[in-house]
């Protein structure tokens, strides 16, 4: 039996900040620069989730796509689409909005959801701009 | 003499919200919808800065795209850049922060600083996400 | 007032031919090339929707893009996405599904819905593949 | 030796249906969703080949790419582009054309002709929609 | 009858450089800063055709794009595409190669070809990078 | 502690062909085509940069992306960038500038000012158009 993988992209548009509360301003721009500004910034980040598995026979599909965005949405974009990743998200709390520590919270939402749907996940990709994106293959 | 069009890409990631200060939570939900989250969201935003002018003789450019960038990038984009478009931007003051006011509050910046290049400002298009975008000719 | 121009983008997927049943097999292949395949071909149409109008002073919008976006979606998504151009579109009945008529025919389904929302329909843009679009300004 | 892994983009435009003869109407659609329309739809499909080897040391290519394209276009394009996946398609008959079906059938037609260039074929990536797309990398 | 703009895109990879002969290389750094270095540099150029008229009652098109690509390659890809602007194509003699005198020249050779197709031309568009784009309307 | 990918994109714009000395003219057009054309062409040639590492624990950053792009900059883009491959370029000096060799010439730029940073080189990815890119892994 072939093993696919298929990707699915769905997006969200969330502000962050990076900075340390117990730093002065000064010691955050010098480590964060302009992404340390108080008053936030944001962005359109770009998500795209990997899962693997064999074509059903019955339906000739890894998985149902329509499902699988379904998860997506409810364990992840619903959290974060129009929110603050810093003060409106549950499972980024006590973490820094960094995009990697994103890719690898995504990851930890959408791990079991997608065992659940008989897949294995493969990889988180989040885009942050046109000239930056993060992997998370979940070593 | 041929009048050519020449546009300019640039492209800065902010923070905003739509909601009136003076209306209920319901209200501003009602309204501006996800786009009124108390928290803030941001975007990714392109701009699209597009000048008309007759080739120079001497240099076969309608304007120096160096300087016209130049001019972009202290006029508009190191005051949106990595900001909250509703708390430090003072072009923005005293309007909300919709994609349509951005666009003409751009215009306005430019218009004098390209003027003084020479040539004429036809647009200003400002992208907020892959499905809408906003074009402001100056009327 | 400023006169600000929005665009929405939609997608819709569908399938279509182009031949004309009076026409041989040859005929139709002379004239319109691998366009012709009886048994049908497809393409993923992106659809780009321009209005123009003066932001409102209370919400700083011309239109509700969501709104915008729900009239696209009952007057013409709906009747193309995952159909056939030429066997299950009412608004196409008549006519050869060319990107030029399709063009047509979307300007008229949006021209009322789009007048209701107190703006101005300025552009139909439908783009086939990367390489060939479309634009109808209603005239 | 370095080995480099090199890619060539191809697209093709092709209507299809997911939905299987001897289940209802109403049992395809609970299935197969807005794909089982029974007078088809279509997209607009890319496609991604990739292939190994060592740069040859006469001419510093992995594989003359133009050679590449060439089989890609004579045992896959020809046969897919502007035709209906279910009908038309002598390597695709008795498989539903999920994308999933569609990757690995191209990989069994360039398996052959891209060992005969000297290179390993290493993934096979369809595209069907922005939204989707599926790898096959042999195993 | 309505009118209807259809764009057509092509693609061609050509080396140029921007500097006077007569002038310094200080004095043509001055001016092209790094356009001018005299080995040369290049681009992968993009080029949009935008042709408007009725759509043919018989074939429902505004024209045949094959057709309209067939005359942009011998018109004009042929002479740039894998050439030196300034060494090789001869209705760029006598012009400096900035983005800017290439959509006029590419207009002058357009403009008879298309009107022998029954249209008109509209716009000529070239892209020198995803940051800058001309545009000439021919006036 | 998780690995997590990140990966920066660069781009830059030169000139070069693929012609060996020794041979005639019309060898060379035999074996590269309109690649050896002797005036040169060019490409907009976009870099992807992919390194891995544990995010810090005290910035949740894999690495300072502004310093990834500062060194891909001095070791990379200031050699490259509006240069001649073939005549401007010490680190491409007695290779052929394919697409391969040069993704290898990067990788043997970045690799030790990468590891000075506390990361894994993984990918160097060179897109020369959009329809063909080249990845080296380092093996």
């Amino acid at each position: 039996m072939p093993i696919v993988h298929i990707t699915r992209r769905e997006r969200f548009s969330a502000a962050h900040k990076l900075s340390r509360p117990e730093w002065s301003l000064e010691k955050n721009y010098a480590t964060f620069g302009k992404c340390s500004n108080p008053n936030w910034h944001g962005h359109n980040y770009v998500l795209w989730v990997t899962v693997a598995g064999a074509p059903d026979p019955e339906t000739s599909f890894v998985t149902d796509l329509s499902e699988l965005s379904r998860l997506i949405k409810v364990h992840v974009i619903d959290h974060l689409d129009h929110k603050n990743l810093d003060l409106d998200v549950p499972f980024m709390k006590g973490r820094y909005s960094s995009t990697e520590n994103l890719a690898v919270a995504i990851w930890e939402q959408l791990e079991a959801p997608v065992k659940g749907l008989g897949v294995v996940l493969k990889t988180v990709k989040v885009e942050e701009t046109e000239n930056n994106y993060v992997e998370y293959h979940g070593e």
